[in-house]
């Protein structure tokens, strides 16, 4: 894999990533004439949940869907300059230019909010990048021929953000469909580095760490274990990976993939779990494309170990999940869900690994 | 307060409120032929996440925005019957006919999920309700005439189904808009009796009591006095309740209503505080409805201790969030949010409070 880091205009970050012996490194210099954004997140601490909260008022004015030859994640041409100064591209890193979580920010904000003495205050430090997975503006994730140079470009992002000082926790996921407000439509993912562990990943350690007192294994390896020697829940799986619908899943069409050895992040994949991934993955997403007239919107979220803490309890999982629970219908996340996160599922979870599995290739 | 206690052909329960002094009891008899339904919900435990989840099946099939004239929250006519045998009513609650929890359910269940060792498995017992706040079709809460009669019947639904064996919480709520799912636009809230402490209480609690060893004082009441002293983010306020947007809000539009007196649900509010309530309240609906050219969609969430444990440490609120943050721009839970749990707020807390408090009555 050969990559090329160079800057845009503005002097954010960009980095390519190609195959190795193809194009060579990448020189193209951004043209634009582009402003220094300035970024003025904030973290604010909710003392009554006792999470963190991010405050990034000056995203309001961001890109919403623009036309196609108006995509500023396609290759750069010679009529029109992207994001991309390249003319083409195999799969391409770059900082967000309206992100949430920023290097360069206020530092000099007080340690509390103001009227608020439990809420504390922290600059919203941090890194929001966009990768995109492909320069073919049309295709879908399940339709690329580089989707194992995604793994490492993901692996390669983790590791490099993790050694960053200040970054607790890396979270690379995808939005996927309009329904679930996607404001582009090139294929791409998106990549947070959190100045904090994102309380989903802290609640999870708190009950792995609880369950290897009284039992004495990992809570991860036993749900595994369960799932793959029942089966009813499997989707699919591999000598490396296992796509199951969890037993007390939240949204109509949940998957999580587990990788059979216990790694706490991507970077610790090996090939061999790389590739097993990339089969399963397409298999699944294949099977969310085709489980109704038109392709499920969904959301891939990879859980991985913090940077700092927990990750010899941490075991690497993608949670892969649409709100579509019928066709032409969309779970909203009402009173129960947004207000009490009680969540209540219209599908059992047997009922949809069927659906899944049932689904027959094109 | 009147309360008339009847049954619909099928069995399930519905309770007419009147004013003191208005109609008298209620004796209309169900005319319709209605199967009795079988509810099969299951709660399921999320052992990763140390949560319940509510599996329920039958749901798909339910009632989705039917015409004005067939309204089953109409009151009965002769030429049709609807959920409300009465041709008229002032507040009535009535068991939902397509339930997520309900009295009478499957019991013969295993202790755990076929294949899921950990994923404790009981029935989906409990209650859900729907309260229709006004006969009339077109009215919105903000506009009723007898809001004081929905606040004491909220507060006899909670004393009520607090007493019922194997409730744990009682959560009252209201979904409004179109934009978030609501189904049926008949004004209506809807109660959960809930087996088990929802999540979102559960956490708050860990953190009150954690407050409390570590300052020797109330978390709430903390929350609260810096509020009221500062002033920043206060809407609007009377003598028993302030209404502010929270530092660390998660929504684009998020007010909590906090009683001045600690009190654990709403069955233990005073007369007064609840008159209290209801000017307060009023005033930030109107807010919400003017704050852009058409109404916000809202969802009006109560946050009530839970009925047997934690009720000293309680402080009774209501939460009113909205998810619209610009004109026809709504805040999606993508990633961040619904994957690791972390909430982007594109709005500050501060210009929230600013921008409904210049709203201007009509």
């Amino acid at each position: 894999m050969i990559v090329s880091r160079r800057r845009l205009a503005d002097g954010r970050e960009i980095v390519y990533f190609d195959a190795a012996g193809t194009p060579g490194t990448r020189q193209a210099t951004d043209t634009r004439v582009l402003p220094v954004t300035t970024t003025h997140s904030q973290c604010r601490f909710d003392a009554l949940l006792g999470e963190w909260v991010v405050i990034a008022s000056h995203r309001q004015s961001r890109t919403f869907l623009p036309p196609a030859d108006q995509c500023p994640m396609c290759p750069s041409t010679p009529e029109r300059a992207t994001e991309i100064p390249e003319h083409d591209y195999q799969v391409v890193v770059f900082e967000n230019r309206f992100p949430s979580l920023a290097t360069s920010i206020d530092a000099d904000l007080p340690a509390y909010v103001s009227g608020a003495p439990l809420a504390q205050l922290r600059p919203g430090f941090g890194r929001c990048e966009v990768v995109c997975f492909t320069s073919d503006h049309n295709l879908s994730f399940a339709e690329l021929d580089r989707d194992r140079l995604v793994v490492d470009v993901w692996a390669q992002r983790t590791a490099e953000l993790s050694a960053m000082d200040g970054v607790e926790h890396v979270f690379c996921f995808e939005n996927h469909g309009e329904e679930i407000g996607v404001t582009l439509h090139h294929p791409h993912g998106q990549i947070y580095a959190y100045p904090f562990v994102a309380p989903r990943v802290q609640k999870i350690l708190g009950q792995v760490r609880a369950h290897r007192h009284t039992h004495e294994r990992n809570l991860f390896g036993a749900v595994l274990e369960g799932e793959r020697s029942c089966g009813v829940r499997v989707v699919t799986s591999n000598e490396h990976w296992t796509a199951f619908v969890p037993a007390a899943a939240r949204w109509p069409y949940e998957v999580q993939l587990f990788c059979h050895r216990q790694v706490p992040d991507i970077a610790a994949l090996s090939g061999e779990e790389r590739d097993g991934f990339v089969e399963v993955y397409l298999d699944v997403l294949g099977r969310f494309a085709r489980r109704f007239d038109t392709p499920m919107p969904y959301i891939a979220s990879w859980n991985q170990a913090p940077t700092r803490v927990g990750r010899a309890d941490w075991w690497l999982h993608l949670q892969l999940f649409s709100f579509r629970r019928a066709p032409g219908k969309l779970k909203y996340l009402a009173g129960s869900e947004s207000g009490m996160n009680v969540f209540i599922d219209d599908t059992t979870p047997e009922y949809a690994a069927e659906a899944l599995r049932s689904v027959v290739a094109t």
